[in-house]
């Protein structure tokens, strides 16, 4: 049997002595000011264990790792129908690309670039009686973990600055693709990216996508088809354009934030998660993956 | 010496037996409910004769035909740096496609796409005094015509619907090329656009760039370059991506409104202005465009 | 145990009741003459076993298939110096297009779009003595069948028609790209895609992804992590434009053909090959892919 | 009365003392060993006047000039049924960029792009008796002068090089836009670009642009309304993406070439033709952009 722990500790020793940390993501103060020397990694298998190294109980802002949650919330909600406002595919092109958005008539490419995940934030708000306070409790559920908040002060930056996304989402609303108006589904998905939680939170959270759709009080939240659908956009879609990249070289379903976490997971078998705040050229995790690279590299885990 | 006069009245006589007259544009109550027989046709030449046939006297809304008018009075506030924020070049795409600009990092094709003449509004909010007061006094001077005013509740229906211009003022925004909040640039533009004037009044407003510069009192709002330039840009720029074709078929510096007025004009020598309002598939006056293509045929007077 | 042969059996039967078969490829007389009323489907487990149904040992134009085959001898030859010369990101775009080629200065997306193949077929070229026979001889120790050929007609047909390629090479070329010339590569690469195997030697060929890189004869054609990043590719980029929805609706790594064949595996486990030749609008097997839907989800055996 | 002659040697004087003369083109060796301090002004007027200064004597390869009596001996076969092939609207695009082509169906947005020249030479080889002969012999005409010739060696060297071209054509033979063979067009395409003239060669070959369709042997090639829309193509076509800076900075329809020339001209007036061989970023002649420009500022005659 591996010893899980020993390879986190290994990989652990690698990263941290790695110089070039990437960049962390500068847009907004709150990310601006994260110490680029944090690094966290944890895992938590199917049999109910978990091994953790360096900062991986200390909370980050998840950004659009909260994309996936949202994702599976609103297929709990509307099934299939979901994918009549949303594509599947990959997008081929950097995740505030408004081009394509234009081309296909509104239709996001997929539920993970930002546009798609303002049609699913939309969504949730027609479906939620209190949404922003019912999303959080579904998370803090998920988790386990009731202490889990948004970051408000991260939010109202988003709001602040964000001009790309109210773009992208007054776009959707001009091919009617937004039920609600458009300063509504701003600000539930700024508070939703604005959610804090650490390594160990979120490997908990996931915990329903390596087990069939149930979460770890056993509550299904999804059907086995459904997790196993939400896998497989995590693995196409889960990394802007470097999707490719990332199933190539680490080879597992998962989804980064711009505030350098990483969720990724083996089906049946683990979630994996890492925090490094330092970005590389794509926006994703530099050191995050190459900690995934590892730990695959060696555990010779993946779907692949 | 050519009879205009007879020459309208015949280019008047074929185009209201056009039975394909377009289609008006449906997007705001205010203007669908546009009576689609409305065709007029208005000359006024450099020697100061003036003729008309139709409904050249009715007020119709000016739409981007303005964008030309903000243009003039931006470049005579900021000369030349006006080029450093919007550039020359056709777009060669529909006006309210977003890629080029996510492309060419928020600096739009030209002036007089929505995206470079939202960039203008912004120029003449940081300069006027009292924006949309100033700018109404401006049109009102140049046409020499005091009762010519915004249509309010065209405004509002344009900030009620237009969601695309809401898209391309945020990116512009998220590029740094507006100065003014996105909510203070679009009012303006808004209004602006919803200006309402008959063919008679254009062609007294657009009279400068017949003449160098000067308007019908003779003040000089441009340089004799600086009109040319205008001039260039609408010959480049002024029909969508149907420029192109606007100068091979007219062969006339010119723009179009989606409201189906054109206004055109041979530099010294005259500025015609037609007003149907059925649109092509590209958005041009369909009948305007036709009846302009006779006149410069019947005369042999264009830019060619 | 899954009774494996019941579920052929079972898929087989719904899938010949279909009535909407899709569309035969007609670019060429050879593929536009095949019955669309062919259907088979052939499943080769890890554990030596076999099952087939319906015309699964009656060959049929592999296509595209082969650019997998073709990757493997690439990356056999040059290991990770294939990826300087093309990417493995999705393209998001239909197979033909030649845009992102110009955007991305000639470095295909990834080695299973056309024009990704033919740098791959370029490589081969360099890289073999005689490189038509070599890479027969090399499909043929694959499958363990001597029998298999290239059918001449249809890569002259390919040649005399193939007008795209023929663009994307030239592109290619001018980007310094291809090291031999434009004939040679294209002459190759039709070859390439002229083979004809049926669905039983096409599971035989494609074992080595599911082993880890070894053949049947247990030769290691690829180390294990080459073989898990050609099925990461697979799974990417394998069906075009329609990766995404491969991914999601199936959930294996895989690739299809024009021919209407489909080759997909899960790794350790099994090759399922499936062929029916009419295709959907996005150029895949319409039968193939809804069988391969089925099977994955009666078994419940996806990487997902 | 303007004296042309002082004005162009003004011109001449500031010009030769610009430092930075752009750059040779480098992609043949013929192009690539012409020395830059070449520079040429020559001007035919309407009154049968011409004037020239500095090398205005001295052939050169004309290049993407050729395309403009191309697009007129096309012209004076099919009439209207060119614009059926090619459409006339700016590209928008750097000129070698396909991607339109691919977007569009296989219409070139214009003759003066190189894969719209192509399809103009695809019609002069269907008309022509002898095409390249024949296509010389009416350039002969045009300029009479009978010593005007192609450059074989430029011809073969474009051959030799010319891949993206090879990939214009295979485009649009794949979608049915050329009658000829991939490498008949080529061969008249390269060719025609290879002719060399001077500048008092090419004012008179432009001649029937200024002169309502009639050369200087008063020969009607074209109706006068077809050189009106020649000249329109030019303007808003003439010079790639930086047409609208053209326009804008000169104000006359005119066409450059990549061996440094530039033809431009005022309908009625005058053809002005330069040679600088430097090219800017957009690959227009540097000097010859800035010499027009001094000579449209000082004599204040343009089309606006």
């Amino acid at each position: 049997m591996r010893d899980f722990q020993a390879i986190l500790n290994d990989i652990h020793s690698n990263i941290i002595k790695t110089k070039d940390k990437g960049v962390v993501a500068s847009y907004i103060p709150e990310l601006a000011h994260v110490d680029k020397n944090n690094f966290g990694i944890h895992l938590r298998t199917a049999d109910g264990n978990h091994y953790g190294v360096g900062h991986f109980n200390k909370p980050f802002s998840i950004q659009s790792i909260s994309k996936v949650l949202a994702l599976a919330k609103a297929i709990s909600f509307k099934g299939n129908d979901v994918w009549k406002r949303v594509d599947v595919e990959p997008s081929g092109n950097p995740f505030n690309h408004l081009s394509l958005l234009e081309l296909e008539n509104g239709i996001p490419r997929n539920p993970l670039i930002n546009a798609g995940a303002l049609v699913i934030a939309d969504i949730l708000i027609s479906h939620l009686k209190n949404p922003k306070e019912d999303f959080l409790n579904f998370v803090r559920d998920l988790a386990g973990d009731p202490s889990i908040s948004y970051n408000e002060q991260v939010a109202q930056s988003e709001k602040a600055t964000g001009f790309k996304n109210y773009a992208a989402a007054n776009l959707l609303k001009s091919f009617k693709n937004l039920e609600n108006s458009v300063d509504d589904v701003l600000d539930f998905y700024f508070h939703q990216c604005s959610i804090e939680m650490s390594c160990s939170q979120l490997s908990k959270a996931f915990y329903l996508f390596v087990n069939k759709g149930k979460c770890l009080m056993d509550k299904a939240h999804l059907t086995e088809s459904q997790a196993k659908r939400v896998n497989a956009v995590m693995l196409t879609c889960g990394f802007y354009d470097e999707a490719g990249e990332f199933a190539f070289e680490v080879g597992l379903p998962g989804k980064s934030g711009v505030g350098g976490g990483i969720a990724a997971l083996l089906p049946n078998h683990f979630v994996i998660t890492t925090w490094s705040p330092g970005l590389n050229r794509k926006g994703n995790s530099q050191l995050g993956m190459k900690a995934l690279e590892q730990f695959t590299s060696k555990t010779k885990l993946s779907i692949f």
